[in-house]
């Protein structure tokens, strides 16, 4: 089952600015900007036990898509409540050791006077992972077409925010299954290592574990930043870096970070095994699996 | 007003396949693939008098669109009649010499099976362009990132599809508008002329007309298609060419085309004034604007 709640920061009484709906029935209008020109951000949070995870780190980088689209800045508080209640009655409805929570504001109906956006939660299972949390994906590398300092170099292209314009997010992940894998690595038009589609870069060489640089105009990965926690918790060093397509060949192992599949092994990367470290895999998707707040 | 007609190709009965709705009744599903993730196609018809101008040209480029981003190949005859009924609709309600008249499909709502997509019409009058189509509009070249070979270097990232997913498209608009500018002209990261957000160029120069290749990864212009008819007509040589930006210095005359502005001359590139040709651009206008078919 789905919970939806549908979000109106806007309107006076405060028990009316969450609004629960059947997710079943239609809730938005043939002539708002989120459908029309994906005109929109959105957030998906890891719900553990009925418990939504790095809510913070999620609001953080929601607050800032905002910004970088020019929508009014979300009220967070409002936007949290929602997240734990549809967290909360999914749970109670599913038990479900692993949910998601979907966040959406849209720039609402074109041309509306004011404008007003329109904004959503959604609750609902999460897919089972287990195989590739066990085994690994398999991933290929594909050209972002951007060279790597396009956020400085052109703010215009919204490189880092969370908006809702994901056709190419979508489209990489069918070339990926024509090639036969199973996920996607962004690499830089002069040859930098980037993100997933949907996910963030972890890469090991030794004691010290690194993601890619955000100043890359990549998003700041929220289960990236929870497995961080957990490597430095194990004594390793957590870092970002500017990393080249060549520097992964030394990597000692790589994994894909995400809300829904949390750490992924790649196990092949562009046709080439990668090592992958299954206790240290495990132990960290436990440790994620296993947090109470 | 705006008319709302919902396709559904896959129904049996012929005479269910398009239903009028209210448009301002929601009719999207939350967890509608166009709205979470900016994945479907569209296309937007000039109407005169009631009638869709360059259907075919339209019909065969969301084609193509569908193609690119892999969507089942559209029903273009009952999408044509849902067009037709819209604008006739729509006029009749109106009686507004310019219409619009919106197509948009959608991948559906995630997960369904079997998979269908959504797909809707929505008829409406076209806003007062008198002023652009008379002054001229200022124009800001912009950086779009990519090199001017990406559609060819890099298909998964959809250049010459028109998808959903245009925040970067609206983003830019704001762009010129906080630099004191009307619109936007791209430009590749390696210095050729590409395409604005939602129009094409055209350039003049001399008894000659241009506008830069599609193979650059740009959609086919359909108001520039009939816009170099009526050039032709009139003993223009019209033709694709690669422009690299310092070519337009050398321009006699420039201007963005597109469904609802119609030819709007360029009165500034980037703070430089540029030579604007009223006689021939409003003879082209009447010329758009008295199509009977």
């Amino acid at each position: 089952m789905t919970v939806c709640l549908l979000v109106h920061p806007d309107r006076p009484d405060p028990a009316e600015r969450l609004v629960p709906v059947d997710a079943d029935t239609p809730q938005v209008s043939v002539t708002d900007l989120g459908v029309t020109r994906g005109d929109g951000v959105f957030e998906v949070f890891t719900v553990v036990d009925g418990r939504p995870q790095a809510v913070e780190a999620h609001l953080r980088r929601l607050a800032n898509s905002a910004v970088m689209v020019e929508l009014a800045a979300p009220d967070l508080a409002l936007f949290e409540q929602a997240v734990r209640r549809a967290a909360a009655e999914e749970y109670r409805a599913t038990h479900a050791h692993e949910l998601l929570v979907k966040l959406i504001i849209t720039r609402g109906i074109e041309d509306a006077e004011p404008a007003v956006s329109t904004a959503w939660v959604l609750g609902f299972p999460n897919a089972d992972h287990t195989r590739e949390r066990r085994d690994g994906v398999d991933v290929i590398t594909l050209d972002r077409g951007y060279p790597h300092d396009i956020a400085a170099r052109a703010p215009w292209l919204l490189a880092g925010a969370k908006t809702l314009s994901y056709a190419i997010n979508r489209s990489v992940l069918r070339e990926a299954s024509r090639r036969g894998a199973d996920d996607v690595l962004f690499v830089s038009s002069d040859g930098y290592v980037l993100e997933g589609p949907s996910s963030s870069l972890v890469v090991r060489r030794g004691t010290r574990i690194w993601t890619p640089s955000t100043a890359q105009g990549l998003l700041r990965g929220t289960t990236q930043g929870c497995v961080f926690e957990e490597m430095a918790a194990r004594g390793y060093a957590t870092g970002e870096a500017l990393l080249r397509s060549d520097d992964l060949a030394q990597a000692d192992g790589m994994w894909l970070a995400s809300s829904g599949r949390l750490l992924a092994p790649i196990r092949s990367l562009d046709g080439r095994a990668v090592q992958v470290d299954h206790a240290l895999t495990d132990a960290i998707n436990e440790a994620l699996l296993a947090r109470t707040d």
